[in-house]
């Protein structure tokens, strides 16, 4: 089959990989239909993290073709939904809401397992990890929707959730990419009255607004702690949702949060958390990576039903052929989130 | 007045200070019954923190003397707890619960303002600030527990309310200095089944185990982490209590919490925190200084009914005039608390 390969920083490539079958009885292979680049696959795009030579994204949506003969629930030509990380839903971890930490999951498009940006992907622990949708014939729109629920929608709505966001809430997202928007339409979802958003980009700002925000704060670093102090009295907001990763968005998030809140940080910490800072004043961190599988069930309905459409972030698309296209947009900031169109539905 | 003098590290001594009198209409003057030596108070000590030449101390009960013309619900003879902030429980941050935070608060024993170890207190805000303590003629032992709810319980069960500890859980507490026996004691009180005290020393082993620890560990460092993670059968603590502030302890707390879970600190982090390794599974960080005041009324009763005895952590006792010793015993590592005897009830 055609697969993304990355070969090393700003080296990634078309190339063939082996068809994957059946292997364990808990196995699901499947045909991807759309993929996509996330904004971690960036980091080692960039090369500012390491990645295995190999295989590479963790984010699709695809058709069963072939189960292992542990599998019930799930038979050749099911859409399902991948989550970035598959888990058995079981273990002591899974049971407790952290699918992340399953003892017995793993990641896709490591570099040796099968990558979301490729034509197939063999799926372990097929049964509790996939997720079916219901329903046929959905627009292009509900589809891509779905695909953001495999990592990026999850990770927004895993920011609110980690924050504690709740109904009439003052939110301010630190982040226009597509988890910063997704967070954004999450605490939307959640009940936020009132959302900052910071962004310095028009385009991004529009869909920052189109998903909830009320407020748009176009300054970085110490202004805009100041801009996001004076939009909430000198108070700070009732909660952070930090959705970059950086020593700078990490000390925004840091300085803007109100005294008890919770920082909900989901961008891969690059930087160092100043905690001795918002020790005193009692805010706390809780985040990571998201338990997409926990999530995707609550989140599927309200993309099936139209109440919220995360799939708007996609902004540039192209073929698996052209995956490299994909990730120089993003590099280069053309693109918010590229999408790529891999299989027929 | 006599009261207690920090002159500079290791240099704590008996002098005068001006008697409190009531300056603003919201003050109250309290005659100091009983006060004590907080682990904070061993940081200055030690050099190890930075503290102003001048009065020092900030837990404390004790008699009210004089209330300005705007205090209601307090009279001369009535006796009080005073949480280590005085707060106004009426701006943004006391409404939102963190009393902390109070934009007109402030702290006692800071070089200028009275401070607990002294005979007299000017307590601002006065009204808001103090608990009275219903009823008359309590026990010495309930005396020296309602002295802990100014601070020392009040931040153990802090750590346990930030940690989210619950009915059922396994809860690993970190550190045996008074604030750890405290938080074991408020993470049974929250109905936890296991609780595993980390401690080397006999005489505090016992008060952990009356105050509700169900396990030791005896160990530091990696092999008690490893004793942790076995204890809970490799998956880690429900909750974990950071009461110390070292980066040892801190990394102990980061080790032996399981994937999803809140680390509670209360230990004021004189090392760093490793976000990062909690980061991936998705281990919380909360805490900071604790809202003493709002915690106050609850614990109260649990006092006054028998309940708890937290004053049991204060294992050694002198007088005003021997201060130092009262330190000294402390930094020694003689005692785990030391009360001082200051006024007559």
């Amino acid at each position: 089959m055609r697969a993304a390969i990355f070969n090393g920083p700003r080296d990634i490539r078309i190339g063939d990989r082996p068809d994957p079958v059946v292997v364990e009885a808990t196995d699901a292979v499947v045909r991807v239909v759309l993929g996509c680049v996330c904004g971690s696959d960036l980091w080692y795009y960039r090369g500012e993290s390491d990645h295995a030579v190999g295989s590479i994204g963790h984010e699709f949506i695809g058709i069963v073709e072939d189960v292992g003969d542990q599998v019930t629930g799930l038979s050749k030509g099911d859409l399902v939904i991948a989550p970035f990380i598959y888990s058995d839903m079981t273990c002591p971890h899974c049971a407790n809401g952290s699918t992340i930490s399953c003892v017995q999951g793993g990641t896709f498009g490591n570099g040796t397992t099968d990558g979301g940006q490729g034509e197939a992907v063999r799926v372990p622990l097929a049964q509790s990890t996939l997720v079916r949708v219901p329903g046929s014939g959905h627009s292009d729109a509900v589809l891509r929707s779905l695909l953001t629920l495999s990592d990026v929608m999850a990770t927004g709505h895993h920011a609110a959730v980690s924050a504690g966001v709740k109904a009439g809430d003052t939110v301010a997202v630190v982040g226009d990419g597509a988890v910063g928007l997704c967070a954004v339409l999450a605490a939307q979802r959640l009940g936020a009255e009132r959302i900052v958003a910071l962004s310095r980009h028009p385009e991004r700002q529009r869909l920052a607004k189109a998903f909830g925000a009320t407020d748009i704060v176009e300054a970085r670093g110490a202004e805009a702690e100041h801009a996001v102090l004076e939009l909430t009295g000198g108070i700070g907001a009732d909660a952070v949702l930090e959705c970059v990763g950086t020593a700078q968005s990490i000390a925004t998030a840091a300085a803007t949060a109100r005294p008890g809140s919770t920082i909900g940080i989901v961008g891969v910490p690059h930087g160092e958390v100043p905690f001795i800072g918002t020790f005193f004043r009692n805010v706390a961190w809780r985040g990571g990576p998201a338990p997409a599988r926990i999530y995707i069930p609550d989140l599927l309905g309200d993309v099936l039903e139209g109440r919220i459409d995360p799939g708007r972030v996609f902004d540039y698309e192209t073929d698996l052929e052209h995956v490299a296209d994909a990730y120089r947009a993003m590099d280069e900031r053309r693109a918010i989130k590229s999408l790529l169109r891999i299989g027929a539905i």
